[in-house]
């Protein structure tokens, strides 16, 4: 395992200084291009004025027929109010766009995908939601994303309820799929069962709230569960958090529901007999110290997810006895990275024109995922796929489609088999523009990074 | 003159199909694609994390940065709620979306402008201006299309008050300055002054009130103006307008300050003696008839803009003594084509990055315009020029953003010439990308129409 921490102070702000460089250079990360043959004024005839008015009218008489006829079925709003970005907290929605652009990229360069990243002057729930409503027309999905909890919670739940196209929160659904498959092929390489494990949740915002929900639907109990805060391990007789109920519900449920014992004290007591550390609190290191991880269960597993840096660095994770060990970083073995999930979900709900994501479809990704990094062949070292690998996007489209056939949201009904075969066929040909576009000097070619 | 009016029913219904068939084989016109290279993990870390948070730091630190980190300087929303589209009326946002796209291929054929189209649900005033309001921390500029009027004023003026972003109403503005270019050279051709000429406007929608706004800033008194909606001339007389004139003050204003002999009938009697035609009123052919051109002055000039069928054909006006006529039409000579401005305007306004369209950038625009057509020798069928000139928009771009350093509004600034050769080589830039695209098959090459 590679898991020494990159160099000291110096060094980072190099890299950041680069970034910023490069980001000053190319002045924005996605463009718009044309979809159809634009070759003159003929052409033009067809795809404007006249012809356009064939195009409108027949989906003002049948409108499933936007689907056939434009691009929103291969589109996704990227939504944001930039209340929670990255590490970086509220810092508004003119901060939030590179790292909307950046998704964006994603989106297409993993899974095909046209996103928009729509980042918004409205901070109220009423307003976000009144907002995603009003989008709906032009987008075949909407993913939200850098949203602040509690209130991303609300958000999500109307959303899902009220929208007739899937909504998505990347940092609780997105999240929670690689952290399942993540932890489900740790525990096959460990031997080990969901049902014998004691898990301790570092952090109770989007990421480990979804986390949480994904366990339990998965068959945990909510015994088996001790969640951990800033203020302390939650349990029913958490006082400040019964008078906060009204704001904070979904984290006063985990109070009620996990920690029978009322094991009080913080992240130490939380892990202690723990077999499983899931952790996305904040940036580290020493948010987890490694007498914590030493008073753990035999062989544990420990995701220390908060980024930049973990809540404790894996090398020293590694010699306080953890057995498997994952992290947010490229730069590590194990990466818990949203771009596993994100594009092959929005691939599979797009190529069936599905209504909505169910929690079934969650699960189906989830072990797709989990199905991608088996076949790769797994170990302490490798229980999540390669980011860059291409065929990882699809297997989850194509898993993502078929639940969604079987769930009754899809309007389009396609085999697993030919999901795969278009969904590669589109993430190949969006890589291929990319390269075109690159190689005739359209994009700046960069020097790659030492 | 080609005045001809095209084939029977029979050939125009198979040039819908055309266009549908079309439409169903590119699923759309527009797509995302990247700006900066990423050809692999290494370049991701620059463009999304950890790298991409150094960009937002910065623009945290400092807003205006975001023009220089992002795309929002190249990027314009394409905002519509679908009430009025084309000639098809109040159809609905969905039915909007392939105008919508259109307008987005051509932002970026004609101006390499990044456009997203926005199809909203929602229909009131307040909302249109809250949900554009809120849309800005990621556009440099809005584009409004196909809201009816009178609203499209309303929202037209709160917009331009409120937001730090230029706001634009095609159908209003973009359609003036066309109008406005072509009057200016017409008039040249025929050596007539606009203080000395009697001009009707038949229809006073959005288009044509924009019109006549731009005509009085223009220095034409109201006295020379006779305006005529679907129930006759308008003039103080109008009970009708007069009872309404809450919900329709504008059209209540021109009631009041043109026509103030009171002329009372139609479409003939609004013509009677006038030098000048501008119609935008509703598909003919026959809205105008022969007899209301011979009854006009001597050399009459008829701009018939109804789309798809002007308020009277080419070839009869031309018999009935029209000396030049121009429609909405590609078909015909004399194309009052929108696409002659807005992608010009918006090239010149993002490459200053103005904070506004102020009239005075309106009139530079028309009479950038005028000069294209000018440049290239006037006659009665080239009054404007043709919509495939490269160099149109990037004319227009250079004199609206030289107008925006006069006027205040550009936070950039730049020369007239280099502002028309940066556009020459953005726009260059997004067309041979597309044929890029064309050419390796990544865009479907359908078979050219006949």
């Amino acid at each position: 395992m590679s898991g020494q921490p990159p160099a000291g102070g110096g060094r980072k702000r190099t890299k950041g200084e680069t970034a910023l460089r490069l980001h000053r250079l190319c002045r924005g990360k996605i463009q718009t291009l044309p979809k159809c043959p634009l070759r003159g004024l003929e052409d033009l005839a067809v795809w404007y004025t006249p012809g356009v008015a064939a195009a409108s009218r027949a989906i003002a008489v049948e409108p499933d027929r936007v689907y056939e006829l434009t691009n929103r079925g291969n589109s996704v709003a990227v939504l944001t109010d930039g209340s929670r970005v990255l590490g970086l907290g509220d810092i508004g929605p003119e901060a939030a766009l590179p790292v909307m652009e950046g998704k964006a990229l994603l989106f297409k360069h993993f899974g095909g995908v046209d996103a928009i990243p729509i980042c918004i002057a409205a901070q109220a729930e009423a307003e976000i939601v009144a907002l995603a409503q009003a989008l709906v027309p032009s987008f075949g999905g909407i993913n939200l994303e850098d949203i602040c909890a509690p209130k991303c919670f609300r958000i999500l739940d109307a959303l899902r309820a009220e929208l007739p196209i899937p909504v998505w929160h990347d940092d609780q659904q997105g999240t929670a799929i690689v952290v399942l498959a993540g932890l489900v092929n740790a525990l096959q390489v460990l031997e080990k069962r969901l049902a014998d494990v004691q898990i301790a949740l570092i952090g109770i915002g989007a990421a480990n709230m979804s986390v949480y929900r994904l366990l339990i639907a998965e068959g945990a109990q909510p015994e088996q569960i001790i969640a951990c805060d800033s203020k302390g391990t939650l349990h029913d007789a958490r006082e400040d958090l019964k008078a906060a109920r009204e704001g904070y519900r979904e984290k006063w449920q985990v109070c009620r529901e996990t920690n029978p014992k009322r094991i009080a004290g913080g992240v130490l007591e939380a892990l202690r007999g723990a077999d499983v550390c899931l952790a996305f609190s904040q940036p580290g290191p020493n948010i987890i110290p490694a007498q914590a991880i030493k008073a753990m269960a035999r062989d544990p597993i420990v995701f220390a997810c908060a980024n930049p840096v973990p809540e404790i660095w894996p090398h020293e994770a590694q010699a306080a006895g953890a057995r498997i060990i994952a992290t947010g970083r490229s730069d590590f073995e194990n990466q818990v990275n949203n771009s596993l999930a994100f594009p092959g979900v929005f691939r599979g709900v797009l190529d069936v024109q599905a209504s909505a994501i169910t929690d079934g479809m969650v699960r189906s990704a989830a072990y797709a995922l989990a199905r991608c990094a088996k076949d790769r062949g797994l170990s302490e070292d490798a229980i999540l796929p390669r980011t860059d690998d291409m065929e990882v996007a699809a297997s989850v489209a194509a898993a993502i489609g078929e639940q969604a056939q079987r769930d009754g949201v899809a309007r389009r009904q396609a085999s697993r088999d030919a999901l795969f075969r278009d969904a590669m066929e589109r993430i190949r040909g969006a890589r291929e523009a990319s390269r075109l576009l690159l190689d005739a000097g359209l994009i700046p070619c960069l020097p790659q990074e030492p």
